[in-house]
């Protein structure tokens, strides 16, 4: 069966029973007054928080490949890629939109199994889906738009950090980029995930020595990049300390892959680099608190520009640098 | 110049540019924290206010095609279409985002028309344009999302309509489906917007006799059976009482068009379609309230369904009664 043979508003009535059945309804509700099934949703934020707002987009053939990802993964990385941001700014989720554009001739498998990804991640996350739009379109794309909550003066932002303040990295880098190679190379189907770093996120905006923070969708270089850019100031990194996985090296060689290269350039890791004063927490004390690993991997300088320590020109960083741009 | 000739980054720096020349980024900032520029856009809504969402797509050779409508009329209709939702649920416009994915190879003219459209309705509508996100896709198509705001419990809803309301309409319908028609027929370029209601959209949400409402996106009778579904009442329509424009009749017969058909089916006027408790102001003192005119074309009954009053059937009405579909 196909989109077509369902109709627009048949696939909207399918679509909730799936997200319903994957759980994504039983979302905490309070904050929800209207949701689906009027002109635009109502919510009732926290009194007293502000509200924020981040849109992404995830194309077929540009983002993902039905050769390569199920259905289901697609729907859950959409969330989860739009959440990083919330995560990124200290934010706790409110709620999510998504705008589904596909071909007529779209399997409603395939239309059901993104809901239900979607919705097992809005039940996750406690980010309840409130509304969207479907349209007819010549590719398959979803656009989800998260709506979340801080208590006012108390988010993170991109343009925080100072001269002196350590740079810090949760979890570990590398891994989707050597994924990425796997599934180009070898033909393996992508089924790793972006982490939900919420939790982190929300402890980053707790802490009085709180500094930037962004998430590395872009590769560490091209988003470590953007938050000097917005802070006004320059860094030095020191590229031996950057936490890989475990057998990352011998993975990546294995493929052809720079090791070094990978995991300072290559994107869609989402995992936070950020910055905290001096005087805060030992990593280990932070990791413990965030949920998530942490390690520390340089440092704010008032001097300009970014200096990588150790070996990174041997593998010619420099050029990629930027990171991924979509024209 | 192609999209592809700028990169990403330099794309997301002219489209601000174009937006900022446009006027947009002079709309009232009062309620932006942080714009553009970071992961996620941070808002201040009203003390003790609901926050609404809404989110719609434009896509090329669905909604519009570049031969028949120029680039700037594309992004002022996108904004357009999504303000209308917040319209229909009397609320305020706080701001709003949208997702571009176009092919490398569009002309950046293109992009930039688009933005200065959505700019300028941006500015007028007082809908701060505060995040988006860009991407390569095959077609160029436009996803806005919209934020707006309403006093708690004062925002109205497309359940609310009780037996004996009264049905009423705002300004004229079918001009949107003679235009097409004359577009398609005729070749003509498509510059007709969609109206701004949100002065009447609050005006009704503060009135005590208020019912329910929704905008007329898929056709007068697609959308009265989606606000007698959700509110479990019927009506009865009293056809020749349907407002259209001076000279409609004429226009319609000379392109071949059957005009009641064209006003009661064809979608895109973006009217609100209200119902007001008995006792109300009349249609008159309401319209100088509204600021738009305002016309009574039935009452909301018990008994279920839709009873057309008039000559409906001579027009082959029914088969077509559920609007239009998009798969």
């Amino acid at each position: 069966m196909r989109l077509r043979d369902v109709g627009e508003f048949g696939l909207i009535e399918r679509i909730a029973g799936a997200i319903a059945r994957s759980g994504g309804s039983q979302t905490a509700m309070r904050q929800v007054v209207v949701g689906t099934g009027d002109d635009a949703a109502v919510l009732r934020p926290p009194r007293g928080h502000h509200v924020l707002i981040s849109t992404d987009a995830l194309v077929e053939g540009v983002h993902f490949r039905w050769r390569t990802q199920s259905p289901r993964i697609v729907g859950e990385r959409a969330l989860l890629v739009a959440l990083s941001d919330l995560s990124a700014m200290g934010a706790r989720p409110l709620a999510c939109t998504v705008a589904l554009a596909a071909p007529p001739s779209l399997e409603l498998s395939r239309a059901l199994g993104m809901a239900r990804g979607l919705g097992a991640v809005a039940r996750r996350a406690e980010c309840p889906l409130v509304g969207g739009n479907v349209t007819r379109a010549p590719v398959t794309s979803l656009t989800v738009t998260v709506l979340g909550s801080a208590p006012r003066g108390r988010f993170l932002s991109r343009s925080a950090a100072r001269p002196g303040d350590g740079l810090f990295v949760t979890g570990e880098l590398g891994a989707a980029g050597l994924a990425l190679g796997r599934s180009e190379r070898r033909g393996k189907r992508l089924s790793r995930l972006p982490p939900l770093r919420l939790q982190a996120g929300l402890g980053l905006a707790g802490l009085p020595s709180r500094g930037a923070c962004i998430d590395i969708s872009d590769g560490l270089l091209a988003d470590l990049g953007h938050l000097l850019q917005a802070s006004g100031v320059g860094a030095e990194l020191a590229v031996a300390s950057v936490p890989t996985p475990t057998g990352f090296f011998g993975a990546c060689r294995r493929l052809g892959l720079d090791p070094v290269r990978t995991a300072l350039t290559a994107g869609e890791d989402y995992e936070l680099l950020f910055t905290l004063r001096p005087g805060g927490p030992s990593p280990r004390a932070l990791g413990r608190r965030l949920g998530v690993t942490v390690t520390q991997i340089g440092r704010i300088t008032r001097r300009p520009g970014l200096r990588l320590q150790g070996d990174a020109k041997r593998h010619a960083v420099g050029a990629s640098a930027k990171g991924f741009e979509h024209f």
